[in-house]
């Protein structure tokens, strides 16, 4: 297992992370240079974030830092109470590749979507069954697309407390479950983005890891679990302040063959957001040498 | 699978469904009248509710009104930071099973317990391996003295949002599996408790139904998953109110062979908990007609 404790050469800041600083939404631009300023070697930015400031600039900016991606988020969303909003989907999904692609990222994550309007409060249907159904052929029709222009797609398995309206595959073995019947041949061009937050709880998740072996598993993602927990999407904790084992589960990961970067990903509308991010990434290398 | 449209024979409330009305606890003989007078053949009442009225008195009263138990509520909690604590944890367990016999439950269900200290944000110990050992280690002790007694034991695999702090069995197939190792010969002294809540965003639900079969299948809940959900623990919605495909999962359990009370469990601090219990009780007989 690598020793993270005398430098920070594997941390990756998720910019979902300080997207929001004292409470106010700060430029990808302005987060990039707190970065480089840090000598993070690496982000994992998100399709708004880029859009909003152009992403032939944030291109540029990543390269005279040598700033890397750590991967793109992201993808997915694709069921949809008709077949228009399905093709719609597939549309988006191209796109998605494309700038992953103009990013050079190692990987777009899929967060896949679920039951159709359900994040507004209205799902247009309740049939978990059918989501799970145009998830998998979304998968398979961007996979084509993916495959074409080489950019790894990787699936997150999300928590079950977000089964109704993010994600519907919501474990690690429903994920590789798919990734065998999609890409049997472990070609490298579909895996999982694994997160901490999401699979920490899953009695089988050691075995899993194993059995994802180093072709499926594109991403790792790091935060903690809070108790208690006061939301369902944005009280994530810093690393080292709750209840996941991480350096349990990234030997798992590294065993497994895993030698990519650790993504710090915080959703933390109450906490972390409030604080400025020069105190939110100097607390993620602190806590990435120290726990992680 | 049953037709529950023309009345409510099948219908059994879980006594924290009304424990508080108006905002104000409620005592279990107020609560037992109020199922009396709308026919409701069966309860699960909590033991700090029985206690609070005096066990006798409440077995008394069941019996005047002809009502029976679909399950007591709970047994578990059994990690502990020490030898104490874990001793105190089988104890307790026991005089649970004595208490569900006196008031001739069919089951006492088993929220197994977590990771001690967790549910008051100071968690003794990390190590979730260690916690289903531990759970491992207290059900085998107190099978051995509900076996004794007769008294079956229903494990309930709680949300995995709920792994933290309140039971570290997750999923309907972990809990199985233990059932498994520790009653291999399904002599119906050992199941679970199957509440739609936890276990609906599940892909592998009717597998693990079917799995389970008759003799496993000791009690069955039904409540409804809001979106969008404002609370871990209370903020459970009506049967309808939400997006479990509830027709189907009990057609699932039918076939597999369970033939009990459709057990309602509402915990609902926002909404139901604010009502009168004659409106949450007159809508869970609604409901179990027009939605479960």
């Amino acid at each position: 297992m690598r020793d993270f404790s005398q430098n920070h050469d594997w941390l990756s800041i998720n910019t979902a992370t300080v997207r929001k600083q004292q409470g106010a939404e700060v430029p990808l631009d302005r987060i990039i240079d707190q970065c480089a300023e840090r000598g993070i070697r690496a982000i994992s930015p998100w399709r708004d974030q880029v859009a909003g400031v152009g992403i032939e600039r944030i291109a540029r900016q990543l390269k005279a830092h040598g700033i890397g991606l750590s991967g793109y988020c992201r993808g997915g969303f694709f069921p949809a109470p008709d077949a228009a909003g399905l093709k719609a989907a597939l549309e988006d999904n191209r796109r998605a590749i494309d700038e992953a692609k103009t990013l050079d990222a190692p990987c777009l994550v899929l967060v896949v979507g679920a039951l159709p309007g359900a994040l507004d409060g209205r799902a247009a249907y309740k049939d978990l069954g059918r989501a799970r159904a145009e998830v998998h052929d979304g998968i398979a029709a961007s996979l084509d697309y993916a495959r074409e222009v080489g950019m790894p797609l990787a699936i997150e398995p999300l928590h079950p407390m977000q089964a109704a309206d993010r994600a519907c595959i919501n474990t690690l073995e429903q994920a590789l479950d798919l990734c065998d019947e999609l890409d049997p041949a472990r070609s490298g061009m579909l895996g999982v983005a694994l997160d901490v937050y999401h699979v920490w709880w899953d009695p089988k998740l050691e075995q899993q890891i194993e059995r994802a072996g180093r072709e499926r598993l594109l991403a790792y993602h790091v935060c903690d679990w809070l108790t208690p927990t006061r939301d369902l999407l944005s009280d994530r904790g810093m690393m080292g302040d709750g209840v996941v084992e991480l350096r349990k589960i990234r030997g798992w990961v590294e065993a497994a063959g895993f030698q990519g970067f650790s993504e710090v990903e915080i959703f933390s509308v109450l906490d972390w957001w409030q604080r400025s991010g020069e105190e939110t990434l100097d607390t993620c290398i602190e806590r990435h040498r120290s726990a992680v």
